[in-house]
C-alpha cells in the first residue's frame, strides 16, 4: 500500500554481496504487504573515492536526503588505508552521519537463542541479555575542532566537545526509549576526571528530572567495560558519548556471540541509516561466504525506525529466526551438526521465510 | 640485607584494611630476606582532602619523592564526589602520578587457577591468559589543555594529545616488556577517526624498527574491546593511551574473574606507584571482609618493579597461590565448598606463606 523511496549504498568489501541479500528480503515484504519500493543507488567509502576521488559527495548528500531512508553497507579496507584523513572510507562514513543530523545510534545487543552457544560467556551470564545502547553520534572527539597536527609536527591532538543541546537531545531520545522497555537508563561518561563528561551527567540528571519513572544511574566508562562483562543483564538502555559508545556498544555485541548478526539505526536527522554493526570484512569479500544476517536485521531496524512498518519490520526479524530454528548457518556461526549455507543460499531461505 | 624506604598511602573506603594486610606480608619477608623497611604515611585524595583541605600536598609529593616506591590504597567515595574537580580525591591520584612522573602503567591481567570459575567467561577461553596492558599514564585526555567549560556554560571540551616524546618513551617501554616475555606487541588507537591516534601510530611504528624480533600489530579501541572478549589469549602486550587503556585494562581484569586480585604499576620515574587495580569499594569499608589479595598484588609488584627485588616478589606470589590452592577465601571470591575468610585471616595466612 505504501510507496516508499530507499537509498542503497552497498559499499565496499563483503558490502556489495550481502546488500543484495538484504534487498532480496525487502522485495519479498513489498510482495507480502503490498508496498513498493524503488531505489536509488548512492556510494559513500571506498567506492565513492574509486568513483569521484572523494569518499563523499554532495550530490550524494542531496540523493539521500529525497529519499525515505539509507540502507548502508560497510565502509573501508586496507586498499584505502593510507589515505590521508580527510579522504579515508571513514570520513564518508562520519560525513554522511553528520550531513543527515543522525545524531542517535541504536546498537541492541540481543541474543539469538540458537546460536547462545557461539558466546565465550557462559550462556547463564548473557541467556536473555537485551540491552540498547544509544550512542550520540554527531558530535564528541569524532567531530570537536581544534584538531590536527601541531606545526612542527611534534604533537597532535582532537578535542572531546559537547554542547548542552547535543546532550540534551541524546538524553531526551533515551529517556523516551528507556520508558519504552524497562525503564532503567544507564548514562556512562567519565565524570571523575573529564570536565566535558561532568557537563554530561549534569544535563543528564536535568533531563530526567522530567522521567520520574525511568530509573536513572551513573557509571563510569571503565566500570561500565567491566560491568557488561561481569553481568549484562543488569542493563536496559545505555546512553553515551560517541566513543565512548563505540567501544562499548562493539563490546556489548561481542558478549551475545552474534557480532555477525547485529544491526545498528542511526536515527534524529530527517533520513535515518541503517547499517550492520560489522565491518567490510575484506579478507571475505567476494568470497560468497560471508553472512548476510547482520544487514538484513538493519532491513529490519529500517522497516521499524526508518518507515514504522513495525508488523513488516517483525516478520523479516521473525524470518531469520525462523531460518536459524531450521538449523542453517553461515560458516561463521556453523558448528558441526549445523546445515552449512553460503551467503546467497541464506538471502534465499530468509527471504522464502519473509 | 637492604633498607628501604616505603611511602605508604592508606587511602579511602577499604584501603586502610587491605594496606595493613599488605605490611604484614612486607614484615615476613623483611624477616625472611633480612631486609628493614621504614615506612613513611602520606595521604593522598580522600583522606588529604579531610585532613589538609586539598587531595594533594606539595609536602606529601616531596615525602613520597625521598623514598624508594608508594604502596598505594584507594582514593574515592560518595563523600567527596560533589566537590569541584580539581578538589576531588581523583585530582590527588593523578596529581601524584604526575608529579612522579610515573608515565607507564602496568595492568597485567592473570587468571588465578583456583578461580577460573569465578570468570563469566568460559573456562577455554580464559585458561592460560597472561596479557599486560601498558598504559600511558600522565599524558591523553586526562591533562590535555585546554579543558573546562565555555563562559556561558554552554559547552564543556577536553584535549587529547599527545606529544612525540611522550609516545617514544611510553612505545620503547612496551617493546623492552614485550622482548622479556612472548614478543608480541599490540597498540591500540582510533587512527581511523582520531589525528592524535594515527599520530600514535605512526611513532610506534617508528620506534618498532628498533625491535625487529618484536612483532607489532595495531588495533583500533573498538575492535580490541571486541577482540578481548572473543579471544583474549591472542594478546601478549597491549599499548595505548590514558583513556583507551583505562576501559581496555579494567574490561580485561574483569574477564579473569580476578577483579579483586589484579594489581598495577606505574613506573618510568624516579619512585614508582603501587596499587589495586579495583577501587575503594567505600559500601564494604570497614566491615572486615574485604578481598585484601590485590593489595598484596601490588606489594609484588612493588618489590619486582620498585625495589628489583626479584625473588621477594616471587615469595609473595607464590604465598597467595599457596593459600589460594590450601582453599581459602574472602567472600567476594567464596563458592559454598571453600573455607570462608574475612581480611585479617587472609592477610595472616598469606603472611604465614611467606
Ligand atoms: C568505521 C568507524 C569510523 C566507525 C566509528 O567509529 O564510528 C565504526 O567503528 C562504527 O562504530 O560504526
Ligand atoms: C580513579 C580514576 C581517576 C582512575 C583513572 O581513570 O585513571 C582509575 O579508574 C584507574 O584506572 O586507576
Amino acid at each position: 500500500m505504501g510507496k516508499f523511496v530507499i537509498s542503497v549504498m552497498e559499499g565496499d568489501g563483503i558490502g556489495p554481496e550481502i546488500v543484495k541479500e538484504g534487498l532480496k528480503a525487502l522485495e519479498e515484504v513489498a510482495k507480502r504487504f503490498k508496498h513498493t519500493f524503488e531505489y536509488k543507488y548512492v556510494y559513500v567509502g571506498g567506492c565513492s573515492i574509486d568513483r569521484f576521488g572523494v569518499p563523499l559527495t554532495q550530490e550524494t548528500i542531496d540523493t539521500i536526503l529525497s529519499t525515505d531512508a539509507l540502507f548502508f553497507g560497510s565502509v573501508g579496507g586496507p586498499k584505502w588505508e593510507n589515505l590521508p584523513h580527510h579522504l579515508k572510507p571513514e570520513a564518508g562514513l562520519l560525513g554522511i552521519r553528520k550531513a543527515l543530523g543522525a545524531f542517535a545510534n541504536l546498537r541492541p545487543a540481543k541474543v539469538f537463542r540458537e546460536l547462545i552457544n557461539t558466546s565465550t560467556l557462559k550462556k547463564e551470564v548473557i541467556e536473555g541479555i537485551d540491552l540498547l545502547v544509544v550512542r550520540e553520534l554527531t558530535g564528541g572527539i569524532y567531530f570537536g575542532e581544534p584538531r590536527g597536527f601541531s606545526e612542527d609536527k611534534k604533537k597532535a591532538f582532537n578535542t572531546m566537545v559537547y554542547t548542552n543541546e547535543e546532550v540534551r537531545r541524546i538524553a531526551k531520545l533515551a529517556f523516551d526509549i528507556a520508558r519504552q522497555r524497562r525503564k532503567k537508563l544507564t548514562s556512562v561518561d567519565k565524570a571523575n576526571v573529564l570536565e566535558v563528561s561532568q557537563f554530561w551527567r549534569n544535563i543528564v540528571i536535568e533531563v530526567s528530572k522530567d522521567y520520574p519513572d525511568v530509573e536513572l544511574n551513573h557509571m563510569y566508562v571503565d566500570n561500565a567495560a567491566m560491568q557488561l562483562v561481569r553481568n549484562p543483564k543488569q542493563f536496559d538502555v545505555i546512553v553515551t558519548g560517541n566513543i565512548f559508545g563505540d567501544i562499548l556498544s562493539d563490546e556489548a555485541s561481542m558478549l551475545t556471540g552474534s557480532i555477525g548478526m547485529l544491526a545498528s539505526a542511526s536515527v534524529g536527522g530527517k533520513v535515518g541509516l541503517f547499517e550492520p554493526i560489522h565491518g567490510s570484512a575484506p579478507d571475505i569479500a567476494g568470497l560468497g561466504v560471508a553472512n548476510p544476517i547482520a544487514q538484513i536485521e538493519s532491513l529490519a531496524m529500517l522497516l521499524k525506525y526508518g518507515l514504522k512498518l513495525h508488523k513488516e519490520a517483525k516478520c523479516v526479524e521473525d524470518a531469520v529466526a525462523l531460518v536459524l530454528k531450521m538449523g542453517y548457518r553461515t560458516q561463521d556461526i556453523a558448528t558441526n551438526s549445523d546445515k552449512k549455507v553460503n551467503t546467497t543460499q541464506m538471502g534465499d531461505l530468509i527471504a522464502k521465510a519473509v
